[in-house]
């Protein structure tokens, strides 16, 4: 999977050359209305010839309409299978961005610059596109890696504090992966006062593990499930909230779906329960509880079953033996999982 | 490019043996309303349990609507990423049904029957998928090879002696990239008097020629372009067809745009006029003309420039030498190209 990370503040200049090293007929560059205000103007001197486009923000609009826009936009800006898009902002924007390059005349190159934690941590990284389709997030996609990802904390600093978290979550799941010493470093770190040349170490070893699994495994046949961790139940608490009309940020889910599916992992491969403690003090602590009760468990478990890991309608998770040690395509029955769910919310405190 | 032809005209214990041996969840097929009248019932040993996706037959539904439809009907029938798609068509639904395929849950495995000439020569093999969009064909698309291509001739009786000719012209494509050897043998065939046994060598050796250039450039960053000759010119013709409400077949757009660009070799390159004048005359007795006049040559060229394979509004076509010697990436200037449209207007007898 050829794509070239770059680390870099000067993220102008780094752009510049990027898009003059590819010699691209033209460049058009994605943003929502967050980015083209906050960001776009940090990068004037890369981006001062390029088609802007926009579309609006928020993961509600990454849709299928919000794609067909950017294909009509890159269609009426005249751009040639040697073009550049720039994919300027949070996941919704690399994920959309990069199916809409990957399929606009077969396939345009695209460069990512993930402006938010989640993005640089999660989504700019890796190859995954997609859009949400019928309620289902992600539903519709390729795999098609970037040229270039381009990772920055300069833009982290008008990011609101829930949007930090949302990220850290997903370097949770990377450091419970990874080893004890990398996961207890993340939990030892107040989250109300991080400074960001140490954000960026923690940031680029939580990187380097996702590359690591993802160039083993690009299209997700075995190992990279893995990555998964979290993310079975992650997803179904975050569908489950945008269907009661209460969105909950991306990474607070995955936050809570790590503490559900530890549990899982403790009470069906012996997971400790000193790390299962100390990840659930840590969640409750900074991300609170999702809003649902027993009640809730039926719609839970059938959004489960549709997830895209899952297969015949069972329900798939990713598991841990321990820090470090992840065993991927477990087969979780209902009870289990009702019973996880109480676990989580007697731990979370709901 | 990881993509099995199977060349059988049992086709349907074929497809059952590629079935069992993928340990699919399930089974989709997708057909327009003539292959689910005319040759699914051909496969009800294979496609018994399947469940069947139809889609309006025609390339003016190659749609986004189509493939949302499709995208719709796998969703509904329970399809997941390990199910499997079976293309059962001519190449409007083996492009869109691998589009489907490379894009539902970031891709499932799909398997592509062609039931035509055209289809099995040209759109089945090689990857490419797509749809039209905002009047440009397969605008939206992916490079997705099938699983498998079962190729056979047993559903080509069915056919009309137009669509014979269409998959014809791909075949006088592959042959003239090729050698003057076949270039010849498939001039010298009666069209109107072909055995099957016959059409089926001629076409293995068609799609084995296409087979070596796609494996060496699988992605088209050079030598895959030379299977666009003809394709520059005909594709405008057949968009401006489109356009005028007179639609032409792609088989038959390929046959003339053949005859201009051909035209363009020899005025560019030195192509020997002797092959060109055999070329149109075959073409002429065959194909007939397009319906086109020099008033329409600013429209056709604006559609050139908006052509995928050129850049930057330069004109860019594929032109030989002599038979077996392309060269790929010749700008084309627009004078040349109104003397060539005058000159094949006078060989076809327009």
């Amino acid at each position: 999977m050829s794509q070239h990370i770059i680390y870099s503040n000067q993220v102008d200049a780094t752009l510049s050359a990027v898009i003059e090293g590819g010699n691209y007929h033209n460049v058009a560059v994605l943003v929502d209305q967050n980015t083209r205000q906050h960001v776009l103007p940090m990068l004037a001197s890369s981006l001062e010839k390029a088609m802007v486009i926009e579309i609006p923000a928020g993961d509600e609009h990454k849709t299928l309409n919000s794609l067909i826009s950017v294909w009509e936009a890159l269609e009426s800006c005249g751009a040639t299978r040697q073009s550049l898009l720039v994919n300027l902002g949070g996941g919704m924007v690399t994920d959309l961005g990069g199916l809409a390059a990957a399929t606009f005349k077969r396939g345009i190159a695209c460069v990512n610059v993930p402006t938010t934690l989640l993005g640089a941590v999660d989504a700019a990284v890796g190859g995954k596109t997609g859009i949400n389709f019928m309620g289902l997030k992600n539903e519709i996609g390729t795999f098609a890696p970037a040229r270039h990802v381009i990772i920055s904390t300069c833009f982290f600093s008008t990011l609101r504090h829930e949007d930090i978290l949302s990220g850290y979550a997903e370097m949770l799941k990377h450091a419970i992966l990874n080893s004890c010493h990398e996961f207890t470093a993340l939990l030892d770190q107040d989250l109300n006062a991080t400074d960001s040349d140490h954000l960026l170490e923690r940031l680029k070893a939580s990187v380097k593990l996702k590359e690591d699994i993802v160039n083993k495994d690009p299209t997700e046949q075995g190992l990279r499930k893995a990555l998964n961790l979290g993310h079975t139940v992650g997803h179904a608490l975050e569908s489950h909230a945008l269907e009661t009309g209460s969105p909950v940020a991306h990474g607070y889910a995955v936050a809570w779906g790590l503490v559900v599916e530890t549990v899982l992992s403790h009470m069906i491969l012996g997971f400790p329960s000193d790390d299962l403690y100390a990840l659930a003090s840590f969640v409750k602590q900074n991300y609170g509880a999702p809003s649902v009760t027993c009640e809730h468990y039926d719609r839970l478990i059938a959004l489960m079953r549709h997830d895209k890991k899952s297969a015949a309608g069972e329900i798939n998770c990713t598991l841990l033996r321990q820090c470090g040690e992840p065993t991927i395509n477990n087969k979780i029955d209902v009870d289990s999982l009702q019973s996880a769910l109480d676990i989580m919310r007697d731990l979370l405190g709901v």
